[in-house]
């Protein structure tokens, strides 16, 4: 078999079958496959899609070319969850422990932030004390024993995805709906749990800006979900405005407390409810009636947030901050945003949201760089609400001064106001099953 | 300026303008593109085109990449022709010594030959003692004193194009006309002559299989050529049946000078006349009327015959071949290749006539391989003629007798015999200028 002939394939719409699927794959891995070769494939991959029967076989393969997490030894189902990444997007935080709490099995491998989205292992470790790289027992008792263990990705998992990975992004190979699909679930797959919940976001702060992409991205992966014998669902839900009001490590964390005090935003707290309560459904623990209730009654009762403290606890950290977020470290310095004109906001550029927490030091440029856990935005003023000249729109923290200006300026260019309000968007666009599309 | 962002530029169908296509052929011939880059960007503009524009910028990048050939010392109007290569084109032989007899200057570099496709040079090295490789002055003397002479490529022209070539050849980047017209446009601007004629076969012989393809690389070129201010015209010429009734180095040499004696095969004649016709039209020797006599007055009077010697001599060979071609060595064994059936022969798929021809040892596999000039087929029957079992299609030639049957098993499937003889094609379809496609 012959790259050049599997190149030539995708480029004419051809598609590859099991054999030359595996060849592509394992031999890259290997290197027998030079870089050349595949980018200009995935170029024709690109331009020619693939096949849902070409995904899956793609997937799998990613997905066991490196270690299988094996979670077997856990009792009872476990439920993964996955956000394609946002702004202000602290979900797993809140949405792990009420799972949890509702005795559905969470053992997760979280990502780092990169660019403008954060990621939830650097918002755990805003926490003093708290380790996110734990040894495979210790993570597999914690888990047993409480029902959630959240930790960073460990141990020598998906290769072919972190070399494909490297490839597509020098190589302006990324955006191709079936590629990012095998990325994504390749990932989930070998992190071993039963059942898969997706968090599709769309918008202006999300990887993919259109409800319609968002859409057909769903669509794949829970399509490869499926195919791999993992109940999986996917939510389609709105990042065209930062989720919850706090963007930044320590911030979001303490946002997640609030909230699972049952005191946070509306539209964070809706959209947790939400993914809960399909998290409970893939665990079978009842029709979704049912599991909204349950999910409503852990986070009234407190038990979701007593989960989240002993998870804190079982990885090391400062129990006593869920308790009391005062105890946070707060930035040495903020500034207050004014609005400098009345009217509506009709619109939060949401990624410039949040690349302008990145600019005060809540994020990272490049993978080797430090944070500052205490930086970051507190909207005051969201999309839809109406301002007067001189109201504060955010409030921005940073341990250094001379950040604060240039992220002022930077956010306030993210934000348009004007005379008349915008429509209102949904926060929930659709849910995805493998049988049907449900629009909220 | 980011390769990532040229990529991305033209995977979205954007025009990349000079300063771009600059950074990338020249970051390219330097190595600071890597070729995973540039494979990703090939096949993104095997997807999207490029624009007649950035078509001209990126060959005269190619051209100018390595060495420009100076011509300026020869007196006259210098004329190159290219040929997009076929089975039994051995047009260079005669049309480059009949411009020369009617006073055009011919200074020519040409190729070799690799796969099913012959090269001129590997032809005139079957002439005892024909040397290819002459210094450049010796070059330019020759041209100067005898109007015409013909060598393989030296010194270092299009770099750019070598390496560009190689990767294309390896990532199926290689079936895209601008790509294409590039790759050829960019060495003819190199070679430095004033005028470019341009032969682009079709058909199952030649690169393009269909008219339609090569009048779209015709106009490409053209239109290329004449951006660079160089009078360019392009013909489009049948290579569904191989042109002529000889295959292989010697019997190609040996047709060559029948057809400068004015007894050579119909076909081949008239094409010659024709491209020989127009070489004199670019060198402003009168109208194509005028054009047509003089060069069939050189055909008569055997001054294109004289010519062709003339240049033998000044390259070291042994002119006396040329006037008497049964010196050519003769191949050892010969096999006559009888037809199955009665019928007409319907097809000949050039291409495989051509792969026959290889087997045989007329040809090369790889660039290393050793050519057999002897080794070849001679047909004797043709597309339209009509047959009746027995009748001898062709003779094979070799100089090893393991090859002759693979060969002639090779050569029999390639020919097609029915009982209905098929519609005549035409020889000449098109001649392309910059004004206007006149169809033959």
């Amino acid at each position: 078999m012959r790259m050049y002939d599997l190149i030539s394939k995708k480029r004419n719409g051809g598609t590859l079958n099991k054999e030359e699927m595996t060849h592509l794959i394992e031999g890259y891995v290997k290197g027998e496959i030079p870089d050349y070769q595949m980018s200009a494939f995935l170029m024709a991959v690109y331009f020619q899609g693939m096949t849902k029967e070409e995904t899956s076989i793609m997937t799998d393969l990613v997905a066991r070319s490196g270690d299988v997490v094996d979670l077997s030894s856990i009792e009872g189902i476990k439920v993964d969850k996955h956000s394609t990444g946002g702004v202000g997007d602290k979900t797993t935080l809140i949405v792990g422990p009420l799972a949890a709490a509702c005795g559905v099995k969470v053992a997760k491998m979280s990502g780092r932030g990169l660019g403008h989205t954060g990621g939830t292992v650097d918002k755990l470790e805003a926490i003093p004390g708290m380790r996110v790289s734990l040894d495979r027992n210790e993570f597999l008792e914690i888990v047993n024993k409480i029902g959630i263990s959240v930790i960073g990705q460990s141990g020598n998992l998906t290769p072919a995805d972190k070399k494909l990975y490297a490839l597509r992004d020098v190589t302006a190979t990324v955006e191709s709906i079936p590629l990012i699909a095998v990325s994504i679930m390749g990932k989930k797959l070998a992190a071993g749990s039963d059942c898969i919940l997706l968090d599709v976001k769309t918008g202006s702060g999300a990887f993919m800006n259109t409800v319609e992409d968002s859409l057909a991205l769903a669509k794949e992966m829970v399509s490869i979900g499926e195919s791999a014998g993992k109940k999986t669902v996917a939510l389609i839900t709105n990042m065209d405005i930062p989720l919850g009001n706090n963007i930044g490590n320590s911030l979001e964390v303490i946002e997640a407390v609030e909230t699972l005090q049952n005191k946070g935003p509306e539209d964070l707290t809706k959209v947790c409810i939400e993914l809960a309560a399909n998290m409970l459904f893939l665990a079978n623990k009842g029709d979704m009636e049912s599991c909204y209730q349950q999910v409503k009654e852990a986070l009234e009762n407190g038990t979701a947030l007593q989960k989240f403290a002993e998870m804190v606890e079982a990885q090391g950290g400062d129990k006593s901050v869920i308790y009391d977020v005062s105890k946070f470290e707060k930035a040495a310095f903020e500034k207050e945003v004014l609005s400098p004109v009345d009217g509506y906001i009709t619109f939060m550029d949401t990624k410039e949201c949040g690349v302008a927490s990145c600019i005060l030091g809540a994020g990272r440029e490049t993978k080797e760089d430090d944070i500052d856990y205490s930086a970051g935005i507190m909207l005051v003023k969201k999309t839809g609400d109406k301002v007067q000249k001189g109201d504060v729109l955010a409030v921005l923290y940073s341990s250094c001064a001379e950040k604060i200006e240039p992220a002022a300026k930077h956010f306030l260019e993210a934000v348009r106001i004007e005379e008349q309000p915008a429509e209102t968007q949904k926060l929930i666009y659709a849910r995805v099953t493998a049988d049907q599309t449900e629009w909220a």
